[in-house]
């Protein structure tokens, strides 16, 4: 009988959740909203119905392993609590494995949503077969996932990875984090829009990123230039990483990262400026390839890798 | 027969050498001072003449294994080859481990001096039986290394934990290393003196960063300040490895280190306001427990783990 594995993606605005195969082919996808009462129950809740509504859909050649899920919050390596959860308060030092297990019946397996893309876009992606990588995923927020030795490396207590909130600015712009000028504040699409109002207050108040991409590939002066500083503070950062961590290449993701043309000339530039030669030129920047999917699917190699149990029994 | 191995460690002014035992014991421990010449041979003669004296020295009834070196260069971890050397010019591309291997007939194990310091904290010192240790020397330089899940971590090439080099400032000072604003040009000797000159410019001209040290202590407020600002600044280089590795512990150690109680309560407020609660709340500070003998040990303890030859056979 074959093995599959549910894969779940909780982030603040959505979650998704996947039937993976053992060779990472989707069996079965489904999504929801994240709830957003604020109730732990409700989140639990969600992600159970939607597991329900996929372990249903398999034939019954399939046998269920267990359950992976990436959320977007700090993640105890130790047991899989949560410590917090910026997108999901209720969440805030929370047991989520255990309730998921409890109602679920398998294994849970949980990660951090940027440690479980890096993982995902290293099994399956473009960080496949690299023995040290750095996945960085530019998005509302930034989230970075380290490959080291070929294996993720989550330190201590499992938060390692938080590049977003590598300081580029000591005296910079005031984070979510409480902390000032972390990159994040740079180089996320928040941080984009932020920018261009900041060039130019009469842009409109709901343009997007994308948007601002759109007006830079079209020349716009003031997007070209949201673009460049987007750019050299993500390769400062960067420039950090590879004096620090030397790695293999540097694998970007998020819907960021569709900007690519307008920012990666500035990046290359910072690590050359401020990374010693060798690994400056060692490290690749190269796109992610795994989309929106590179969390279930890390969650889903988790999964795969842990423990062996019963049934889903999920009611 | 008892083994032993040698150890070296070969800075810009200081060539250190010693016979050390399989539990890190000195059986014999000598120096002089770096071949100032630039010429590649001088140095290698200089490294010679140092173990075969150490060898002499040693009973025969201790056999030698091999030779560890630790450098203050950038290391290719795949063959000790030597990629650069600030500070060691006649090194720059040099096969150091090829010729002293030609000239000493045993196994030559090469390493960078900020990472085999780091391995030798971790064998016998500050870091023993950590799981994630970031090991910082503050000196004329900043150096560092990396232990990762109980390893050396020397990423792709041999070049990670190069965190003197970590950004603070990005419009800030010219680093040596071709940058502006490393960490280094705010938290080594070199970097601490110049703050005092450009705070008091009536500062001797000959100031030690151990004088502005005692300066501070007595209460003197430039000193004072110096202090505060190394410390800010070492703070933020370290909150960001803190977010990116959550490490169990920093160890300082280095001349500058003796500074501690004038710095260290500016590093702890950088690494809590800048830093997740989570990794911010579980790293040690804590100041280094082998002095000089540090790189020298993790040497020896690299040449102890080395695959074992014949006997030294130098002339």
């Amino acid at each position: 009988m074959s093995e599959y594995v549910l894969a779940a993606d909780l982030g603040g605005t959505n979650l998704r959740m996947a039937a993976v195969g053992a060779d990472g082919e989707f069996l079965d996808s489904r999504s929801a909203p994240t709830p957003s009462s604020g109730d732990v129950e409700e989140t639990v809740e969600a992600i159970v119905r939607l597991a329900v509504d996929c372990r249903d859909s398999i034939s019954d050649l399939f046998e269920l392993r267990s359950l992976g899920l990436a959320a977007a919050a700090l993640v105890s390596a130790a047991d899989g609590r949560i410590f917090s959860a910026p997108n999901l308060h209720q969440l805030d030092g929370c047991d989520l494995g255990v309730l998921l297990r409890t109602r679920l019946g398998v294994p849970v397996v949980i990660e951090n949503d940027a440690n479980a893309a890096a993982i995902g876009e290293h099994w399956l992606g473009a960080a496949k077969g690299v023995r040290n990588a750095i996945v960085v995923t530019l998005g509302t927020g930034v989230g970075g996932g380290l490959i080291l030795n070929g294996e993720i490396f989550r330190g201590s207590d499992g938060t390692a990875g938080e590049i977003g909130h590598i300081n580029v600015e000591p005296q910079g712009v005031l984070c979510g984090c409480g902390s000032y000028g972390c990159v994040e504040q740079y180089a996320s699409a928040t941080a984009i829009v932020r920018m261009a109002k900041e060039l130019d207050p009469s842009v409109s108040e709901d343009v997007t990123s994308l948007d601002l991409y759109r007006a830079g590939v079209r020349g716009d002066k003031n997007a070209v230039e949201v673009f460049r500083r987007m750019g050299s503070y993500l390769g400062i950062a960067f420039a950090n990483l590879v004096n620090t961590l030397n790695p293999d290449v540097i694998v970007i993701g998020g819907g960021v990262a569709a900007g690519w043309d307008l920012y990666i000339d500035h990046v290359r530039r910072q690590i050359n400026e401020k990374a010693f030669q060798q690994p400056a030129g060692r490290v690749k920047l190269v796109r992610a390839e795994l989309g929106n999917h590179a969390g279930m699917l890390g969650a889903a190699r988790l999964a795969l890798q842990a423990g062996r149990s019963g049934v889903l029994t999920a009611n």
